[in-house]
């Protein structure tokens, strides 16, 4: 399959990886893997890019035995691949130049909550539902939700978000200070508990979304925020796409703090009421939810009823019961498995551009256009609030020439978004999958990239092939 | 007086610099400037460090000019300082070793407002109240205050923010993306207009406070918001400042979104109440602000109020009145120079340290202690919701036994800040003035900002000793 081609070649030493492997064998020993399975299992993920497996797999348990491996693959040169759960979409895990995946999901303690500042402090192989359960009666949340239930030292990896950050925003704004073990394996912390700070420059922003390519994050401090009150919310379909975004728009400027707003596509819609046995009616339609006082998110629900009612949208169907708004909200979870039912047997390709929301529509539109004319079949989520949206291409694998076409749709969408001033990914991260879009996307930026990972990985140990290229 | 000894030695060479200004002056003409009044006015700011001009002051009013400026600088190793209003604090547009002040306060047009995606692009020399006036009939606002009338580049470069960033966060969050002449005179743009993004490093935040050290920002795209439907405010005292600090923390626990709260100390409520011919109680107060509906902020301070007499505070006087409101926000914003009212012709000493709001009270309280056993007068005003707070101390300079108490007690309330874990700088940035405290705020953080400054600029012709020694 051609798709390979995006997978950068890393040069391997097969005499010093074996060397490499036995030293932490020797100090770490059942906790350090070489089974074919295992490190098949670390060498791929979500992802429709090939498989890559590491030559070995060690579950760690502390930020001092991370940067213990660290420090034998510094000294030989081989790589290093941290390793959450697992849940990412672009190859970020794929071990093109061999070498050892480092798992940090045994480093799973929750540190520290500190209710009266909403932060807590945990290790980066807690997942996101494990917070939240643990979180439960302190009245607070974690409210970054990418979907998966992927490790927050992940998510902070890959600058992760979902469907509520148009409120709550992405893990760029969730982190306030980091562990990292260096290329070298020294650990240092960034950030730190207060809620800003003017002190130099912005290490914590540098390693998240740095993908594992320029450290390992092993701790993090994060903000948390009070459960709301009161939670509402609904689905609300529209005549056409346009109109629901431009309801979307309407929505967001006039200050609706709306927490959810998602819109799903017909076909996307379809699938839901299948495999979810919803009975939506067949259009493109947000689903909501709004967070506030009781008063406030009635008041929200009747402002967007009306912005609603002014761009065609309706009726808004209210989902007032605890278990209604969960059957809504798990079938929008579940919207990547339902999209199957459309085609069984087929297999996902996953997109993520994000442009301006006043470009949404028409980058919307367009590519549905491109998507009838190449003849594909696809879902689209998108998280409209923020201009992010998600095709998902259903591809029989056998089928080289609908793999063709689907890979073209792809490029065209991701150029088609960076010409709207928009980025090939909003939440998912370059990893392979993305690397030979961020020229055109960065330009001259793109260097600057290139010397930071020159800079703090001069031997480019650190998860090698992934976000830029060096030589 | 040894506050010098806190400014870097940068070494300077004549000649070079003679001649860079001999070649600015032939392509620049007037605009190249090297009379003395002007290199003194550039080479300080309102901040308490002494005067180092710079060689001449170029005013540019293009990108491509800022980048021309820079190149020659760049083949001849000569400092280039960007200079936007010069409000900074921390000796930031000092020039320790000459060279050429590069001022960008001639690119002041707003480029693009974007009503549909709360954005706007503008160069770096506009300022925050020139952007404000122009929005003002656009239903749109830029909610970034630090007091002063910044340049937004200015304000982007030292990662500023002010009374309401617990509302609206600091320029980290308000920036989107930025054009960039780099040391070696290249232009590169970062992020772009999409609300969010993975695509690789996440340099846009990394040059946002990086304080001139990696590049001049000559352009920025930045979030707007839709001004609120409506506003409130008043002031609340309390009969201490640990009841005040709780009663915050109570409020930001419960979720009120308040857009602003602020404390003043006894101290600065008595000078306030000379310098605005105000009449509040003498008594650690907050200044309070709503944003919302008019329903919505009605609730908000109904919950505050609920939550002020738990506390002890009371009675809330609210400032329904748009002219009322006024009248006490420009008290608050004049709090800088009401305190000089406390001791005429004194010099102030401002601080700005940063501790999770759990440990402000202590920080506050052990600072009026550690004030009162030095001998020192000062006021305290605090931007309470993020943990922030300045310390400003009335120095008579002449005075050498008192400028040396002023200098200790400084020293002992950003070491008390960094053990609360917290932080020397929250707003004003690091410029020359914090430099020595970042080895024990940061640790090894310290040197992986040394490697990207050394990769980024290995010349360290961009203004050099800031932030952090290169050798």
């Amino acid at each position: 399959m051609s798709l390979s081609a995006m997978q950068a070649h890393v040069a391997r030493d097969e005499v010093k990886t074996s060397l490499v492997v036995d030293i932490l064998t020797q100090k770490f020993g059942e906790r350090c893997s070489r089974s074919k399975a295992m490190c098949e299992q670390h060498g791929h993920t979500t992802t429709w890019l090939p498989n890559q497996a590491p030559d070995a797999v060690v579950f760690v348990e502390s930020t001092e035995e991370a940067a213990d491996v660290v420090r034998v693959c510094a000294e030989h040169k081989v790589p290093v691949i941290p390793f959450g759960t697992g849940s990412s979409l672009e190859g970020h895990v794929n071990a093109p130049g061999g070498g050892i995946s480092l798992d940090l999901s045994n480093m799973n303690k929750i540190l520290q909550v500190n209710a009266e500042d909403l932060d807590c402090r945990v290790e980066a192989g807690v997942t996101r539902k494990q917070l939240n359960s643990y979180l439960r009666d302190t009245g607070l949340f974690f409210p970054i939700d990418p979907g998966a239930d992927a490790s927050i030292g992940g998510m902070a990896a890959t600058r992760a978000s979902g469907t509520n950050a148009v409120r709550y925003g992405t893990m760029k704004d969730a982190v306030l200070g980091l562990t990292i073990v260096t290329p070298t394996g020294e650990i240092i912390h960034t950030g730190g508990r207060a809620r800003k700070s003017a002190a130099g420059y912005d290490l914590t922003r540098m390693y998240v979304g740095s993908e594992g390519t320029l450290g390992v994050i092993t701790e993090l401090t994060i903000r948390l925020y009070g459960q709301p009150e009161a939670i509402s919310g609904g689905v609300c379909p529209f005549p056409d796409i346009e109109s629901a975004c431009n309801a979307v728009i309407a929505t967001i400027q006039c200050g609706v703090p709306v927490a959810r707003i998602e819109l799903l596509d017909t076909m996307q819609v379809k699938a839901c009421n299948i495999y979810s046995k919803l009975d939506l009616e067949e259009k493109p339609t947000l689903f909501l939810e709004f967070h506030g006082s009781d008063a406030g998110v009635r008041e929200q629900a009747e402002m967007f009823g009306s912005i609603a009612e002014d761009f065609g949208g309706g009726e808004f169907k209210w989902a007032t019961q605890a278990e209604e708004r969960t059957k809504l909200w798990t079938a929008r979870h579940d919207a990547y498995w339902a999209s199957f039912t459309l085609k069984p047997g087929s297999k996902g390709v996953a997109t993520d551009v994000c442009v301006p929301i006043s470009r949404l529509a028409e980058c919307v539109t367009d590519s549905m256009t491109d998507l009838e004319e190449a003849g594909l079949l696809a879902t689209i989520v998108g998280h409209v609030g923020d201009g992010n949206f998600h095709v998902l291409i259903l591809v029989d694998e056998a089928d080289e020439a609908e793999v063709a076409k689907a890979e073209g749709f792809v490029e065209r969408l991701n150029w088609r978004a960076i010409e709207l001033e928009g980025t090939c990914t909003g939440e998912h991260g370059v990893g392979q999958g993305k690397m030979k879009y961020l020229q055109r996307e960065h330009g001259g930026g793109l260097d600057v990239m290139r010397s930071l990972k020159m800079a703090l990985d001069p031997d480019n140990i650190m998860n090698p092939g992934k976000i830029v290229k060096v030589s």
